[in-house]
């Protein structure tokens, strides 16, 4: 173990050569694994757990409580705990706030960002400044890639993949019936589903397992399994399962 | 007052019960209310001034100046001041330039950048990694959600919802004429506007009060108030008031 | 030469009048010109070469290795070095991989993020929460808008124009084969060509010198030099040559 004298460290709990380098800040009720490095400038606050072998990079900050202003309608819960699994790498100004459990083997990427009551599997990566919201799970082996945006109240399964600057949303009222939770629902996106560049997926919209999502697509109903759909708004062009009908 | 021994602070213009944390920069010039909260790692620069019961997130950056490297075509103006209202949230790695003012109750997003000559109102949400472009202004109660880019030369109502990943532009050349001032113009978005996620608003449309721009949508021409478009362009597809013709 | 006692330099190469701030991280081998400015929260990584009259604002963390998680199917390969050229500008908490050579005059902008093998040229702008994948290069005088995401193989010309919120991409198969370094290949931007707000550019794609893609297309297959394209799928609406032709 080596904690820089620059650092400012409120926890015991730190196991065999880890690394805590200057002007990082580790609050109490902070466990952090063993072969850890933490760059300068992290912030990690009471309640994270942080397993073996992890890479967290300047500038990253654990554990935010959510806060909203004046101006939020949803209230917010959460419990005040984080846990990042053995060998993820959190990118550099990372933020992840309270409330959100990620597995083993994940990498999130630089400047992501992923609010509270979040459930994040092993073997994925949340690539850079993809931000996901509240309530939300994601399986093992999906991948997100840069600047899309994941809606809160959605589920995405095992091996999923979605490109750049996909647009997720869960209120159809496009925000002009306040926060009615019952009717704020995100897409459900099964396992194996592949989704393309700047492809839109509209509120409360299932995509059954293996099936793709074209670039740019705008898909505003349901989609069946092993159906590849494309267009504004999205129909299916093509069956993948072989039977050749659509 | 208290002020971590490990904060830098050079101003004594610090409210009541105002926390600021370890290797917070807080330089000359700067006032600060009561009941403030500065986490670590935060810079504030000279000529800010900070409301009552803010709550400033690490690594958010507050005063920044503005420049250009050499290939920044429009000439730079502004004042070096900044002023946040009473209960404003800003969000960790915010960037806030000088010359903005922001209202009360307002929350400033996670990687949120805001440009110099930047109004922003009260009760307003500008969410994670928004960007906000020089010389616009937003009303009241206004909310943009993530990775929305707000252009410059822009007018935003009170009251407007606009989705996840939307565009504004303000130059109908793309950036194959120089910068002339008077040829560069954001859009006009009236009162209760709502824009759903990964519409596109192009340079100098003005959207009618209480008009609805659909998901995806590429607004091309100007909107009559209380009406919904959709497509690409975007054409009316319904009257919102009533009326039933489009 | 003016280190505040409260920053971290482990180098004796830093030039004339450089002023570092409070909280920097600058490790050894670092190579840092004259009259340089280095905001606060700023880390540098060993192996960089920074030119005369750089200002790096606070946050930003430059020479970051790559690392992926167990997640990552392409083998990383990087040289441990950064050039930057005289006069460029660093935006708050932007992030400089490993591997990375910046001309001169060139603004890369507040949260932007661009991986190793990346070569940008002179009086560029990167704007703010742009992310550039590894191995692709960028001419001089090239402009690419907030949001928008550059991808791995791929080669952008000079005097390009690239609005926000743009998409490319370099793999067909959305992730779904595994990755292959010869099937993944990122569009070729020729120069002078502009690029509208939320387009979308497919892999493998062609934009020939001097093209334009109207904001919101989707180009799925090669552009001739002089053409203006539009649509989904986009296609030629205007020969821009003055033969009237398309």
């Amino acid at each position: 173990m080596m904690i820089d004298k620059m650092a400012m460290v409120d926890t015991n709990c730190i196991g065999e050569n880890t690394l805590i380098k200057s002007f990082a800040v580790i609050n109490k009720e902070v466990i952090i694994g063993s072969n850890v490095i933490i760059h300068p400038h992290v912030t990690i606050e009471a309640g994270v757990v942080i397993g073996n072998n992890v890479e967290i990079f300047p500038g990253a900050y654990i554990g935010k409580p959510p806060k909203g202003a004046g101006a939020v309608a949803r209230k917010i819960e959460y419990e005040q705990k984080v846990k990042i699994g053995d060998n993820c790498v959190i990118g550099p100004n990372a933020i992840i706030y309270s409330d959100v459990i990620i597995g083993c083997n994940t990498l999130i990427g630089d400047n992501a960002s992923i609010r509270e009551q979040v459930i994040i599997g092993d073997f994925c990566i949340v690539s850079r400044s993809v931000t996901i919201n509240y309530n939300t799970s994601i399986g093992n082996r999906t991948k997100i890639m840069d600047m899309t945006h994941i809606t809160g109240n959605c589920q995405i399964g095992d091996d999923v993949f979605i490109s750049v600057l996909v647009a997720t949303t869960n209120d159809r009222a496009i925000g002009q019936s306040g926060y009615a939770e019952e009717k704020v629902i995100g897409p459900n996106i099964g396992n194996g589903v592949a989704i393309g560049a700047s492809a839109n997926i509209l509120p409360g919209v299932s995509i059954g397992e293996g099936s793709v999502v074209a670039a740019s697509a705008v898909v505003s109903k349901d989609v069946l399994p092993r159906k590849m759909v494309a267009g504004n708004p999205a129909r299916v062009i093509k069956s993948l399962d072989g039977g050749g009908e659509i």
